[in-house]
């Protein structure tokens, strides 16, 4: 099954972060592929590294709009690096739920063909529940994945000008 | 801050669990109190009674319109009861995070006033970040929060007959 979980809104991380706690919980075997997530950062990383069943892999920790120091070739090339790591996992599949944290971003801003994203997402779904997150989600990942929920943003403090919060948005 | 998580998507629940998670990185302390739960049959619940920091307590495990033994006035009487609890609480409310699961559902279906939950949550917030799950919202209670995610059904495997699965929905 190739679960997506798009839109602007916010709980799209925390929704993949329980699904992962969620799965932990009936002894399912789960992997996390996160990218642009600063490490050590996000409350959920802390936790994450101590629980048993999951193995947590972290690509591309800066995106290059965000951060100056690095290029979009950087971001490209980390890319590149957690498509082949995703290749790996394919050819000896141990995991229940396999996530891809932000997968859509990659593809929106151009770092992961979406034909690419779209093949893994088929591949590893012979063996695992895929989860792929992130806002934008392209259309053909839409019509490939057997469960969509889109998170709209009503209300958010950010459009007052409030900043992110420690335990809130991180 | 407020923080009310709606719609009929999947990812309501995950996301409160995923940012219970995300609190506890931060050595938060958290308080989750869930409506129409079953015991022992959610994955989450297995991992987050083992976690430190978090209190975690269940009210009406049984929803009236999904078993035959339970009451509406038995429903009605056990959300009365998670409202006392949460009242304790506010009295001595040492809490970052206190995560009110279906809550949303309750007052839907007539178990706890609208105004009881608006009241309880302005009252929690003094003190805690307030999360309340559960699709359905009222109208009052968003325009009451701060912040609000909409998680719509773009698409569902229920949709073509397939069963919840262990690990996916519970």
């Amino acid at each position: 099954m190739i679960i997506v979980i798009t839109g602007n809104g916010k709980g799209k991380t925390t929704s993949s972060i329980g699904q992962i706690i969620r799965a932990l919980g009936h002894n399912q075997k789960v992997c996390l592929i996160q990218l642009f997530k600063g490490e050590s950062f996000y409350g959920e990383q802390n936790i994450l590294t101590k629980l048993v069943g999951v193995d947590f892999f972290s690509f591309a920790k800066k995106h290059p709009f965000c951060f100056k120091d690095i290029s979009k070739q950087d971001a490209k090339q980390d890319c590149f690096d957690a498509v082949n790591k995703i290749e790996e996992i394919i050819k000896n599949n141990i995991y229940d739920l396999v996530v891809l944290e932000e997968f859509n971003i990659a593809v929106r801003d151009g770092f992961i063909e979406n034909s690419t994203l779209i093949d893994l997402a088929k591949k590893l779904s012979k063996k695992s529940t895929v989860m792929i997150t992130g806002r934008g989600a392209s259309k053909e990942l839409i019509e490939t994945a057997d469960l969509v929920s889109e998170v709209l943003e009503i209300k958010h403090p950010f459009n007052k000008g409030i900043q992110a919060q420690k335990g809130i948005e991180f």
